[in-house]
């Protein structure tokens, strides 16, 4: 069955990384795929949070959130704040400090605001792989970088195929919901997948791994360009 | 004395209205004069808040908001919902409404989001031009029109001279403060001055209010252009 | 047309300042506009805000805030902090801050407290008149005094007719809106005004800032008065 | 030991019920026990909660606040909302609650705001002796009465002595606190006793409670003289 | 007239004080009256809150919560938050505190957490009865003892009966409710008590007072053998 | 490398599921893994959530939370309300509903609270194997059943090897950290894995879900047992 954009089922949207974005903040990068736009800047801050004081250590953290009318139907600014917007800005800075080594970070802080403008799915893993960028971008700045390069695709289950990238009149369908955030050779960073409306087998998780590996080799290279300012 | 930027006194910066910025919204404007850039939404929704049920009349209502990083160094989100935001909000509001006849509006709301990207001066003058150009395109597509073209210009003292169209750093040195929001013919919407730091005189007030009327007359132009999609 | 009290239409009601009226405040004052009243008490605290830790300067705030039967039908408390009572908060504090030299208030916070008992129009300009002298009696226990003398007036124009200190029954119905903080000598410290229902043109706001400035010179002996306890 | 000023242990106070302070609300009653004020007034609103609809009773409800400076330093308005100002205001409602058949207020609610203007000790039982009077008036107003007479009175034990209507400066180093709401004739509505900074008896108890049923009665003639204008 | 489970009127519910629930905790206690059941944990922490630093004393304090299911019906977590949670917890606290002599616990923080498992009647008075094993319990780590054993109980008038040790059947529907806080000898620590539904005399309060300190004896000696572990 | 209690890789903790320890709610079940203690509750309530109204389907939500001595050191409770507890709120409720046909449940919202008694690690996932158990109970109440049962088990890898059901000690130095909710037949209903410190490879992944399955076997066994009651 062939896809509404008439996509491939491994295929993903066009994607854009644009730095240059902001003239204030130490990284920044527009981070679209297909429609959905997610405005990614970093801010280099002195000091550490009280737990880390002392430890040698420095911190990444992220905040996600949405302008109201990022979606078909505005949502109310309250709305935006609630336990989804908050369980996502933690996987953001969960995966944005795994690709960093705290240590050469020591005395800073480095938050990384993720703004969806445009929401037609995936803004999670948009904002995953524009934060990649301006934390980059930034740790440049200080004359450091990161020790790996991450990036993040969705992958999920629609009339039982098994589709990348999926858009929002997919998602929103999807019987399978699958987030993986990678880094080069094929390993793992994060995995979150969920049986919205279905269950899936080992096999099917497998294969979506799989898929989606393949996919990250791309963006890393579009990655690879936006801090070259290519 | 002249502007760090060399403009002349009552010259205001390069102003972009554009449209088409958002796939959703009813309306939509992006509004920059200068570096400052605002992202205008107007969402077009069903009913009327309560205190107007039954009234034969519509609402117009803003909101306006700051992207952390719109500032020269981070701002918390939670800084950015307190009195001042919300004193913002009911301006642009109130100004909007000013523009409108409620009645033809009966049985909607408009709900105008400003949000600031870039942060430069001038916002919530911005926000106002940029808003009233997505509130004419959400009610053009209702089939209806605003009574009234308004648009908003910043001006101040700044060691002594009256200067319109402040830039940040112009702004936070500015001795007296001035917004105004006009119509067509000179005429006034809203009238805020403040003696930030020094007192002003009624002769003062007039001049800036006359520079304020010439600056509009642009303005209104390049309102109109953004409608008619040039 | 005459106006429903049978005042002329740059009348001001009759005007209290009573002094005396809060045992343990540093500076307190009952201002009262016919039925209007706010206690307005300030506050001398040791220590500055943090921003303005070691600058050699005070600071000087305020906090606006009614009853909940202050008005004609109760209004909730919750109801009370919503954006107005900020906005109006804010607008106190800056008109107070105005009239002081912060220099001589080095290693002090003064907070003014307004607070509403009746509101029958006109509270935040009564606020403003009755905080001033507050602050100017803590500020004489100190040993100091302000730089500068402020009192607010209100005015607005209702049926086509411009008038001064509106009451509530006018105030609801006016077309225009204008607030005047000011100055011996006609000077302006701050000017808010708004067409609530219908424009205003630059001559009808030079009357009105002329008709505020010689109100504001009975207010100014008043509030002599009330400081020497007359 | 004498007290500071000169009163025997079971001596009240000079106590001022004062109506007609307010030109909006159904009920209003200036509550004066020597140097403490308090606002008493009463709204009757149309409806009833939710738990009440169709039950053939109207409520009655209290609110207890603080201004910012009631007290020797000043207290800021947002710990004016904690655990004990709610725990007053529903000590007000309960004993107010007592104080009437529901029923006679079928289809109404009246809320009671007792704001504290000045504290200088026993401000709750001042509320609920000066709210009953509002309540009174109010429900005078919808061709109602009350069932009972309420009035509050404090006790305390001080340096081992049993007083009466403690001012601030008895309460702050009171050993045993007690608050007493009683009725004509002796009965008790409420009595809340803690030992602050010590025990006390069952005989000191049945003391201050003979003490508190003789300076009720001085109260109910202030509050019969208070209603009638006197 | 009998009670529904067959008590005598001044007769308690079975009674379990369990210690040892709880592998973390340096003070813990089960408290049981009939089917209602609390878990008090007292957690001991280093530091003093601000207003007590440098006073040569230390603190107790003590938080109140219900699960959500303790009772019949499900009660919301945020309504659980309210007025009534806090106000418990003050008297908890309080009770406590008159237990200590705090001078002996100069540094340290005893916290006791009091969470109602399920709620038939009585959950103050099982709290603070708990909540001092467990306090006992916590001090006895730190080499130190409370300087006075105390034990809560609840009375009231149900259908003209004084009853000991209401479950929520009676509770409900009772006239009179009165909570003591006892030490041993019939001293008072704190009486709470409200005529709900009711008026009572002095001569109730008495004897109420005379059955809860009969009860208290029997508490007494079951708090010891919790802390012996018999 | 042993593990410190002595456990193979691939064996759990002591599982104790006991009903019967609620006697209000419609389903309740203790859920324990070794020293981990959660106590859930399904309570039943007539209606559905706006969004679901004449849909035909009925809702099942969960609610986390601890107490907050269920760990080491004691918690705030306004810690424990952050993101992270809603998220494993969202988690469980996400998980529970997979496990129901919402039809069969048309009119009715079945509410799990999971409240955290002791924390030693694996809360989420003894909260979701016991929660189903505290479902089933209350859907048998009305005559219904689940159309799938479901449980959960955690897994890491902590030094290199791979564990299955980590206690604390070896949840907090785990490299990898990953929770499954498994049906019947080595389903997936969930999917959580997160290289806290470190990555993992897709055999990685393979291996713990082939693991997880078969321990998921005991689970299952257990929960029919308590729903047995034996």
């Amino acid at each position: 069955m062939a896809r509404i954009d008439g996509r491939l089922p491994f295929q993903m949207r066009s994607l854009r990384l644009v730095t240059g974005v902001n003239p204030y903040a130490e990284g920044a990068c527009l981070s679209a795929f297909g429609d959905t736009e997610v405005l990614c800047t970093a801010s280099v801050e002195r000091g550490v949070p009280g737990f880390l004081e002392g430890s040698g250590k420095g911190w990444v953290t992220a905040e996600y959130a949405m302008l109201p009318r990022a979606t078909h139907t505005r949502t109310g600014r309250d709305h935006q704040k609630g336990g989804r917007a908050r369980e996502i800005s933690r996987l953001i800075g969960r995966s944005l400090r795994a690709s960093v080594n705290l240590r050469v970070l020591d005395g800073y802080t480095i938050r990384v605001d993720c703004d969806v403008l445009v929401a037609d799915g995936g803004t999670r893993t948009a904002s995953i792989t524009g934060g990649w960028v301006a934390l980059a971008q930034a740790m440049r700045g200080l004359g450091r970088s990161p020790k790996l390069q991450i990036a993040a695709v969705s992958l999920g289950r629609v009339g039982g195929e098994l589709y990348l990238d999926l858009a929002y009149h997919e998602d929103s369908v999807a019987e399978v919901d699958l987030n993986l955030v990678l880094a080069p050779g094929g390993r793992l960073v994060e995995v979150q997948g969920t049986g919205e409306d279905g269950l899936f087998t080992p096999a099917e998780l497998a294969d979506m791994v799989r898929a989606g590996t393949e996919a990250a080799e791309q963006i890393f290279t579009a990655q690879k360009n936006a801090l070259l300012g290519q």
